[in-house]
């Protein structure tokens, strides 16, 4: 499982002190080739931490030898100080394992507006450094995590070569990658162009569809290094479908780590006119603060569902509001946006999973669906500052 | 105060048994003339209530001679029957008041997907009907609450002639009216044209920039009615400034009043390119729910604040990342996109209201204010399934 699952990657996860709880939080990923082929996606928030503008860089070219992540810190807005502290990093990381530090992409997860504490940041490389380990991916995964509650993790087998990945995030996730690490590795021959296509689509059908509260952090990142060490070159689409597996894995683990919630719940829109249209409904309903709290309380809420839907314009999504369909968990509580089948029969208490359909009757896209969590108690106290 | 401030209106609220609590629950306000001049902004929800579906049809002349409105049941998604029902209520009204029931404009609030109970409605507007008052203006107003704490009037004077007005509403506020119903009357004389533009700016100044939960109600309905018996033709630029002035105050009580908040946030934008970029600024950092929440922890989190205004799209809201100032409560704590004034500086625990200023410094347009409230314990728990 974790980075190391494939073949020519060592990695290792150290405490150096960054996190005040004392726990592991700086991750080393080393690709030891033969080959370096690189890829990344970034969040499109506008405000950027240093790593972000720096990694953005450093993987232009498609190549990367290993990546350093830290938790107990963003190294956002933190100015010109904060972006030399990252050009410090990748600088020290290089020199420990002989490569160029251009060739080193950098991750930083935490609290905005703080310096990094650089003594302690590089004791913490040379420390991962001297801990890296064919066996170290699941220490680098524990290295990463923040408030979340488990380590995030996959391994998908292909023929002959198979994909690796660790990832964090456990609120304030959301389409553009919210508050989110993940690295990926395989052992498959790439070319840097296929690498960086496979992982835009990859990223798209799954880290783009989960949307825990529509924030975008400052600091996401998604990376996919290839070492080649398999000596096979994979069939495109075989290659693509397994890195969609392990990316929508990795993001089905992070809904279910999300802060403070008790539902995950997909939400599904089918007969659009387009996958635009469907994707825009889907959101638009994720979004909803009445719709989250109506499924913490166990409510199948369905006036609060279509109303919802309705928010999107019509030039997005072409639809009739009078022939909507709503299914809560297979119980059609709204029928051609009216009442349809009793809503007690829906327990949602039961089931910590709540799969919600609309169908738009509308044309003949294929079903798009969205997760998000619920609103709770929980994800308030834990946003609130009684928690930070 | 209330819609009987002004000359030629009378108004009555009675208990009709919609509501189960027993208090009052249908509103009748009736426009005495000498004129009939109306006019009336509804929810952009494509997902609309039977009484908005009848109410712009109504109002499509300008003319409008009453208003009834219910509680105890909104009257949405409710099919073909359910648009019956609101047309049974206008002619009901209709024949009560001895007009046309095409001047007669419907409003309904409260659940949606269930068929109003149209005996007791009718009964409810034969009593109303039977109280009208120039006093009524109070009851009528107490008639339209649903999760509303406390009634919101209003009354602003002008050079002999007067606005005044209702609403209700206590969640859901966002821009485009959700679940938000308004009437204003004017005993100054007014041509349909200018009450409908004037109704236009006022809404687009004031409900228009309350943002409760970005969730768009089904029946938010905002309606204006002239009576001219002050016999004073205003100043365009006076009348537009006093109805602006009512319609922001009642929107400052709706903010007031939202269902479990604790602090009141006004969001401004200054130094945007224009009003569009800064409205956009201000409402993606009034829907931040991560923002809302460390409003409610009291944490003036300007990390939050910064990554919320870098998700607008650099094509709607032209503006360096790195020149962004905040201010939260007149302490600078965040300078140039970093690290500003100490943050403990701030003292969020001792007001209710909470001011955000944050400029951008791209231009010179005018600031731009949005309201909203903090995300805390008591809205999750009133819009979960414990409370309804």
């Amino acid at each position: 499982m974790s980075v190391t699952a494939a073949r020519g990657f060592r990695a290792a996860g150290v405490a150096a002190g960054l996190k005040s709880s004392g726990g592991k939080d700086v991750a080393l990923v080393v690709n030891d080739g033969p080959g370096a082929v690189a890829a990344a996606v970034f969040t499109t928030n506008r405000v950027v931490a240093a790593p972000v503008v720096w990694s953005r860089i450093a993987v232009g070219d498609g190549i990367a030898r290993a990546v350093v992540l830290n938790s107990g810190g963003a190294n956002a807005c933190t100015g010109p100080e904060g972006f030399a502290d990252t050009h410090v990093t990748a600088e020290h990381v290089a020199e420990r394992l002989d490569v160029s530090s251009g060739d080193v992409l950098v991750c930083s997860t935490g609290l905005i507006g703080e310096r990094l504490d650089m003594p302690a940041l590089t004791a913490g490389i040379d420390a991962a450094a001297a801990a890296l380990s064919a066996d170290g991916g699941a220490d680098a995964a524990e290295a990463i995590m923040t408030t979340d509650t488990v380590a995030k993790t996959v391994h998908v087998q292909g023929e002959g070569w198979s994909v690796g990945g660790m990832a964090k995030g456990a609120g304030m996730l959301a389409p553009a990658l919210a508050t989110m690490l993940c690295v990926l590795t395989t052992d498959a021959e790439l070319d840097a162009a296929q690498a960086d296509a496979a992982l835009r689509e990859a990223a798209r059908l799954s880290f783009d569809r989960i949307d825990s509260d529509g924030a975008m952090s400052t600091n996401d990142t998604v990376i996919l290094l290839a070492s080649g060490a398999s000596g096979v070159r994979p069939e495109p689409v075989a290659f693509q479908e397994a890195l969609t597996a392990a990316t929508q894995q990795l993001a089905r683990q992070l809904i279910a780590d999300a802060e403070g919630a008790s539902h995950d719940v997909a939400v599904t829109v089918t007969g659009a006119t387009d996958e635009t249209a469907a994707l825009a409904v889907a959101r638009a309903v994720t979004r909803s603060n009445l719709f989250k709290a109506a499924m913490f309380g166990n409510d199948p809420n369905w006036g609060r569902i279509i109303a919802a839907a309705g928010t999107v314009p019509e030039d997005v999504a072409p639809y009739d509001p009078l022939l909507l369909d709503v299914s809560v968990n297979g119980v059609q509580v709204c029928r051609a946006g009216g009442v349809g089948e009793d809503r007690s029969l829906v327990d949602l208490a039961a089931h910590r999973e709540v799969h919600v359909e609309i169908a738009l009757h509308a044309g003949d896209a294929p079903p798009v669906t969205v997760w998000t969590n619920d609103l709770t108690h929980d994800y308030v106290h834990e946003n609130s500052a009684y928690s930070t």
